[in-house]
């Protein structure tokens, strides 16, 4: 007979609150880069055009998802070491790994389209900006960065997904 | 003793075929509706720009993971026939199922993303062109109805990739 799903080893533990506390890093620093990233332009003589993150929709949504993915990491980091500390497996019952089966799941979504929007946006606003003449570079570059740091969050996020696809009770087959 | 894994019930085996070949129409709709779209705008009496969707580096993208998508789609619905006519479980082996896992896991990132980079390009540049008082809204309208049917796509794909994640042998725990 298999022993239960609690049985998970320490070592997974170690390894999954190490991806979570990455992917918390890691997303906090693309949202730092994405939301400083500016770009002053000379209208005139007397006025000037500062823009945003928020003047790009699709970085929009970049931010909402690192949000998002932010709020689930720092819970799932919380829950982890509270059980961590009192050395419990993760959750109790099947329940637990089912709600961690759809988190994970559905927050590597969030971030992997997040990390797509902004790819997508940043590749065609910069070439058409190089296209007009216009020195959008430096504001561009910032949402490279903020747009590869949510890729990398989502790798992590993605690992995760495959180590809670491994835990979960075999409802199905079963 | 629980059952092996290869006793999925015949039920699921004709929902996953199904949501397989949905996936299939689903990609096959957004590829040509995407790939049809163009937009002509006069620049002056004698000339005209056409605009299609390689003219947008995000579509390309687009259009690259809905042809990976097609292929995985197809290979998928091949095996799944071939399975099913013989009366076999769907893959022989648990490796069978990893790989099955790890297809329809980074085959729905791959949709999600290629959705994504698709709503995102287009939101932002259709603003562009409206504010610039360019008529696109044709070739915007379809990116974005593309975007939704491989978005739908994408839902498939994960669908499939909880069933898959479900028929997984139990590596890590067992």
């Amino acid at each position: 007979m298999a022993p239960p799903p609690s049985s998970t080893p320490k070592t997974l533990h170690v390894i999954t609150l190490v991806l979570k506390v990455a992917m918390f890093a890691l997303l906090l620093a693309s949202l730092i880069v994405l939301v400083t990233a500016t770009a002053t332009l000379p209208v005139d003589l007397f006025t000037q055009l500062t823009v945003h993150f928020d003047d790009v929709y699709a970085y929009r949504y970049v931010v909402a998802s690192i949000i998002i993915g932010l709020v689930y990491a720092l819970l799932q980091i919380a829950f982890s070491i509270y059980h961590f500390v009192k050395g419990n497996p993760l959750i109790i019952g099947n329940g637990g790994f089912i709600v961690d089966f759809c988190g994970d799941k559905v927050m590597s979504y969030v971030l992997a389209t997040g990390s797509a929007a902004g790819f997508g946006a940043t590749k065609d606003l910069k070439a058409l900006a190089d296209a007009r003449g216009l020195d959008f570079d430096d504001y561009f570059d910032k949402a490279y960065a903020s747009s590869s740091l949510l890729l990398l969050a989502f790798l992590c996020a993605a690992t995760l997904s495959v180590f809670s696809s491994y835990a979960l009770p075999k409802v199905v087959t079963n």
